[in-house]
């Protein structure tokens, strides 16, 4: 009890009392108290990362582990075009009392996620901590605000509106399969490419030949957050690439009950991605959406490359999606990642 | 990942499609969205419940540990005197894709705590769902709301108020500890008195001695959602006894900067439960709150009593809580429930 409090406090200690209008009261209470603006409506969105499925400890540097924990949630809202206000952390410890986890790691893990928190304007504004038998699991509410109306779901998209991905995929699969083959990363893989991408770059120079070189966003990747608040001034419908394109995309269509072709020839892979990479690996926080032919759609948004991977079709139950390999159609299955199933 | 699915499209499907005016998506899109009125602000707790630290599989019924999951966000939501809406479910679940969890405790585990969300007249709003390497893991966010400015603090006791407590206290951590103790329960012991409290009573009466009889409400606690927006009106502090009544006033001490002496010859003790165990047993669920003297605290409320147990003295960092035990002034020592510390 004391450790738990004494953690509480530390963590309360950082969050500190600057508190914007739209939380009232944050940590230390039964509840947070939420005052939205009028016109306003919140979106929230949870995501449970648990050790042994989403990471591994000897796989994932602290800092990486809470970053990614925070960045999923992250990228729900931005995947509805939202604006990410506060977060809520549950967080289950092995050992807190003993010695399972060294203080050194869980307080790199924190660092990592309150770094990103910051950069993403988010505040802690509550949470649950708790000693975990097992290994870490820590679970994340992120809550948000759109305009009254204005949230870009999955079931918007019609027949004939183009299929768009933000960024490129399959690097965060790609890494993870070096990982999964036991492959030295060099300390440049693990680097955090949005604080020292120069560093890196001048520490593990990329290989022209593209065969070692990798995608440290598995690491710490961007939630797409600004780029999915303009994309949703013209977007049908959208969703966050995060359990594979393969998978997300069956998603959206689903929810708006149409079917999807999708061009393999101008899928922009990530560095040292494979076409299966990018087609079902997981954790590339890309955004997809759609958008009606005649909107003109940017080729990049605050530098981040936008890409028509396709285009919309009426619902076919026979054919729900369409891989277009060297021009002919194949059924592009549904192989989305699955959290380390052995 | 179809398991996956499967289990969702099972829980979306109970869910079902009537969604009130406060939420406007549920599960099934990247957020969920809800809409507050003008004038309500929002209140969210959240709660870890791990297997092995909150619960034991061959201690509690999965009913029970589905119960257990949501009444401890539910009971948080009382404690601010708010209305609770939605909730949202992150499941770690043993070998999703084998057989570590048997589908029929799951369907149970789920079928306590949707009979408890339909009770207390929330719905669920969306979650997660993933495999768990170790036990069963399950975070509860649940979302209410207050009328803007009225939510009961922690922070707001003053010196002379008198200190409340709903129901009584020490009934669970009583039950816990025949647990430990390894001793049987009988069936009624388990019983969900809130449906069955007449068939319970039938089957096992309770001994006059009162040694034998344990309060069911371990397993099947009732948040006191109702009382704890009536006790509003009034109260200028409050909290939920979850932690056990020691620590759980220590908290409400703290963040109002006040003292407080807790009579021990008028403390409400469930049946069978020892003293000990009403002041530091936790998972009682009930109320403490603090009052004006001048305020006419009511008897009961909704059929559940309300008792004075002490009264609010000025902040005295030496004696920070005290017992009266036969009118002589001890320290109370914070000595809350550690959730099964070994």
């Amino acid at each position: 009890m004391k450790a738990e409090r004494d953690f509480i406090r530390k963590i309360r200690d950082h969050v500190g009392k600057p508190v914007p209008a739209f939380l009232r009261l944050g940590i230390g209470d039964d509840c947070a108290i939420l005052r939205p603006r009028a016109g306003e409506e919140l979106l929230v969105t949870t995501d449970f990362s648990i050790e042994g499925t989403h990471f591994r400890r000897y796989w994932h540097p602290a800092a990486s582990v809470g970053h990614r924990c925070l960045a999923r949630g992250l990228s729900d809202i931005a995947a509805m075009g939202g604006r990410p206000h506060v977060y809520f952390l549950s967080l289950g410890i092995p050992g807190v009392s003993g010695n399972d986890l060294p203080n050194r790691w869980l307080s790199a893990f924190l660092k990592g996620m309150f770094a990103l928190a910051e950069r993403s304007g988010v505040i802690l504004a509550g949470g649950d901590t708790s000693t975990s038998p097992a290994g870490l699991v820590a679970d994340i509410t992120v809550m948000g605000t759109v305009r009254r109306g204005r949230a870009v779901m999955r079931s918007g998209a019609h027949a004939d509106d183009n299929l768009y991905v933000t960024g490129s995929l399959g690097g965060s699969a790609a890494v993870l399969h070096r990982l999964m083959r036991d492959e030295a990363l060099t300390t440049a893989d693990v680097v955090n490419t949005n604080k020292d991408k120069q560093k890196a770059n001048t520490r593990a120079p990329l290989a022209p030949a593209r065969t070692k070189a990798v995608d440290s966003r598995h690491f710490f990747p961007e939630p797409r957050i600004a780029v999915g608040q303009a994309i949703a001034r013209f977007a049908t419908a959208m969703i966050d690439v995060s359990d594979g394109l393969s998978t997300d995309l069956s998603h959206l269509c689903e929810e708006s009950r149409v079917s999807a072709e999708v061009d393999s020839a101008v899928l922009p892979l990530s560095l040292g991605a494979t076409l299966h990479e990018a087609l079902h690996g997981g954790d590339d926080y890309e955004l997809l959406f759609t958008a009606p032919a005649k909107v003109r759609v940017p080729r990049q948004i605050s530098g981040v490359p936008i890409t028509r991977i396709g285009r919309i079709l009426p619902a076919d139950a026979r054919n729900p999606m369409t891989l277009l390999a060297a021009g002919k159609p194949l059924p592009l299955p549904v192989r989305g990642w699955e959290h380390f199933r052995n």
